[in-house]
C-alpha cells in the first residue's frame, strides 16, 4: 500500500501536464512577441507612409524566419512529449534557454542583417535550440521506461536527422557570416523550407499501411 | 495489438489539446497587446490632460475594432475546433499568420487612420484571417472523418457565409481606401456589428426545437 | 439518437473549458503587464539612484491598487464559473472589456494621480468591471438551468452586495475626483481592503456546520 | 444528499486547476519578459556592433540569474501543488507578489549592478519570494487535511532547508550590498547553483529503494 501511494505521488510530481502548460505559454508569448519588433514607422519630413513602410520590410523577413523557427521548435516539442511518459534527467531541460532569446535574435538580424556578428549570434541561437532538442531526443529514446511505448530504429533515425541536418546547415551559415553575409541570411530563410521538405519526404517513405490509414 | 498501439500513438500525436492551449495563449496575448498601443499621453507645455487624452481617441477606436475582430476570430476558432476530431492537412494551419499582425495593424490605423496604405494593409490582414478560416472550414467539412459527427448542408452554408460576407465587405473597404478613406474606416468599424447581426439571424432561423431546448 | 448527438455537440460547443483558458490567459497577462509600467529610472545629472527610485513610488502604489483589483476580478470570475454549467446569453460577456484597460488606467493614475480626469477615468474602469460582473451574476442566478445547482437567496444577496458596495464606493471616488483628488485616490486604495473585509464577514456569518467542515 | 451537493460545490470552488492555469501563465510571462530587458543596441558614431553588443553583457547576466530564480520558483510551486489537495487559508497566497517584480528587479541590476540600492532591492525581492514559499510550505505541511497524503518529517525538513538556506544567503548579499557590491552580485549569481547542488544532495541521500525504482 505504501508503495502504491509512493508511486501515485511520484506520478503526480512527474506528470508532464504542468510542464506542458508552462511550455505552451512560453511558446505562445515568444511567437507573439516576435511581431512586437515590427514598429509602426515615424514619418520623417516629407516622407510618405508607403516609403516608411518599405523600411519595415527587413523586420518582416526576420519575423517570418523566426516565426517558422519557433513554430518548428514547438512542433518538435509536441511530438517529443507525445512519446514521453515521465519527466526525469536531461528530459527536464525540455525548453532550450535559447528559445527565450529568439525575439532578441530576430530584432538583431532585422536591424543588422548584414553584420557578421548579428548573423553568427542568430546562428548560435538556432544551433543551441537544435542541439538541446537532439540531446533530449537521444536521452529519451535510449531509455524505453521514459516512453509510452518503444519506438523503432527508423523513427529514431528520422528524429535525429530532422535535427542534425538543420544544425549542420546553421553551422554553414555561421561559417559564411563573415565572408558572405547575404548567403548566410539566405540560408537562415531557406532552412525552415528544408525542414518542411524533410518532414514531407519522411512521411511519404513511411510504411504504406500506416500512411493509408491515419493520414 | 500493434495496430491498437499505433492508433493510440496516432491519437496522442494528433490530439488537439496542445494546439488549443497554444492558440488560446496566442489569442489571449494578441488581444491584450492591442491595448498596449494606447499610450498614456505626455503633456506638452500648457496642455491639459483632458486635451491630451482627446488625442488618444483614434487609438481607442482602432483598439475597439481590432478587439472585436480578434474576439470573432477566437469564437470562430472555438466553434470550428468543437467540430474537429483530428488535426491533419490544411486544418493544421488553424491560426492565420495574419492574427499575429493584428496589434501592428491596429497601431498602424490608430496613427495613420486616413492614409490609404494603412487602411489597405489593415484590410488585407482581415481578409487573410477570413480566407484562412474559410479554407480550413471547407477542407474540414468536406472530410467527414475529421469531424466528431457529419454536419448538415445548412450549417455548412452558414459557416461559409459567416466568413465570406465579411471578406467581401473588407474587399470593398480596401477598394475605397484610396478615394474615400473615411468610408473605408467606417466599414472596418461596422463589419463586426454586421457579424453579430449575422449570428443573430442565423440563430433565429434555426429549427425551432433546437432553439427551444438548448439556447 | 439524433437528439443525443445534438446534445453532445451542444455541450462540446458550450463547454466553458476554452473560455476559461482564454480568460485565465488574459488575467495572467493583464496582471503581469501592470508591472511593466514601473520603469527603471534614468539618472539625471548628479541624481542618486535612491532619489530616482523615490520617484517610482507613485507607480508602485498604482500597481498595487490595480494588482488587487485584477486579483479580485479574477477571484470573482473563478467563483462565478464554479457555479456555471453553460455559457449562453449575457454570460458570454464574462470578461468586461474594461479589464483590458486596467494597465492603461494604472499607467494613467501613476503619472497623473492628482488630476481629476485621470481619477475619474480610472473610477469608470473599475465601475464598468463591477457592473459587468453584477449583470452576469444577476442573469445567471435567475436562470437555474445555467447553474450546476440552484443557489439559495442568501448566497445570491451576498453575490450582489460584494459587487454593488464597491461600485457605490467607486461612484463616490469619481464624485470626489474634482474637488478632493487625494480623498479620491485614497478611496481607490482602500476599496480592495473593504472587499477582503466583506469576504471575511460573509464567511464568518455562514451557517456554522459549513464553516466547520470545509474551511 | 444536501451534504454531498455542498461538498461537490466546495470541491468545484477550491479545485486548484484554475489557480494553476493562472500561475503557469504568470510564470511563463514573467520568464519571457525578462529577456525583453535585453535591448538591441543602437550604434553610436563609429562604434562596431561587436563593441555595442559587449555593453549588453550585464543585461545578459542579470537575465540569466533572474531566469534561474524564476525557474526555481516555478519548480517549487509545482512540487508544492503536487502535494496539495485543497486551496484554503495562507495557501491561497501561492504566488508571491514579488514574483511579478522580477523583470523590474532584473532590469534594475542590469543597469545599476554596482549600486547598493539596486542590489539590496533585488535581494529583498528574492527574500520575499523565499519567505512566501516558506510560509505556504509550513502552513500546508502542518495541516494534513490539505494534502493528498501526509508527508514524513524528513521531506518536511528538506522542504524548509531548500528555502531557508537561500534566504539566509540572500540576507548576506543584502548586507554586503553597500560595502562589497561585487561580492553581493556574485552571491546572487551563485545562489541558484547552490540550489541545484542542494536538490542533488537531497536526492542522493534519499532512501535507496525509492531512488532505485523511480528515478
Amino acid at each position: 500500500l505504501g508503495q502504491a501511494r509512493e508511486l501515485q505521488r511520484y506520478h503526480r510530481q512527474h506528470d508532464p501536464a504542468r510542464v506542458l502548460a508552462l511550455s505552451d505559454g512560453v511558446f505562445a508569448i515568444v511567437i507573439t512577441l516576435l511581431v512586437l519588433e515590427i514598429h509602426v514607422p515615424d514619418l520623417a519630413g516629407g516622407e510618405s507612409l508607403t516609403d516608411a513602410l518599405r523600411e519595415v520590410r527587413p523586420s518582416l523577413t526576420a519575423f517570418l524566419i523566426s516565426f517558422l523557427v519557433t513554430a518548428i521548435a514547438w512542433a518538435g516539442h509536441r511530438d517529443l512529449f507525445a512519446l514521453l511518459r515521465r519527466l526525469v534527467g536531461v528530459v527536464q531541460l525540455r525548453l532550450s534557454l535559447a528559445t527565450f532569446f529568439l525575439p532578441f535574435g530576430a530584432a538583431l538580424i532585422s536591424r543588422y542583417g548584414r553584420e557578421s556578428v548579428a548573423l553568427s549570434l542568430y546562428g548560435f541561437l538556432l544551433l543551441l535550440i537544435a542541439l538541446t532538442r537532439l540531446a533530449v531526443w537521444l536521452y529519451a529514446t535510449n531509455r524505453p521506461h521514459l516512453l509510452h511505448e518503444p519506438i523503432d530504429r527508423r523513427a529514431k533515425t528520422v528524429g535525429v536527422l530532422i535535427v542534425a541536418i538543420p544544425a549542420a546547415v546553421y553551422l554553414l551559415a555561421i561559417g559564411l557570416a563573415d565572408s558572405a553575409p547575404d548567403a548566410s541570411l539566405a540560408i537562415y530563410a531557406a532552412a525552415p523550407v528544408l525542414y518542411f521538405v524533410g518532414v514531407f519526404v519522411s512521411r511519404s517513405t513511411a510504411p504504406p499501411d500506416e500512411a493509408d490509414e491515419f493520414t
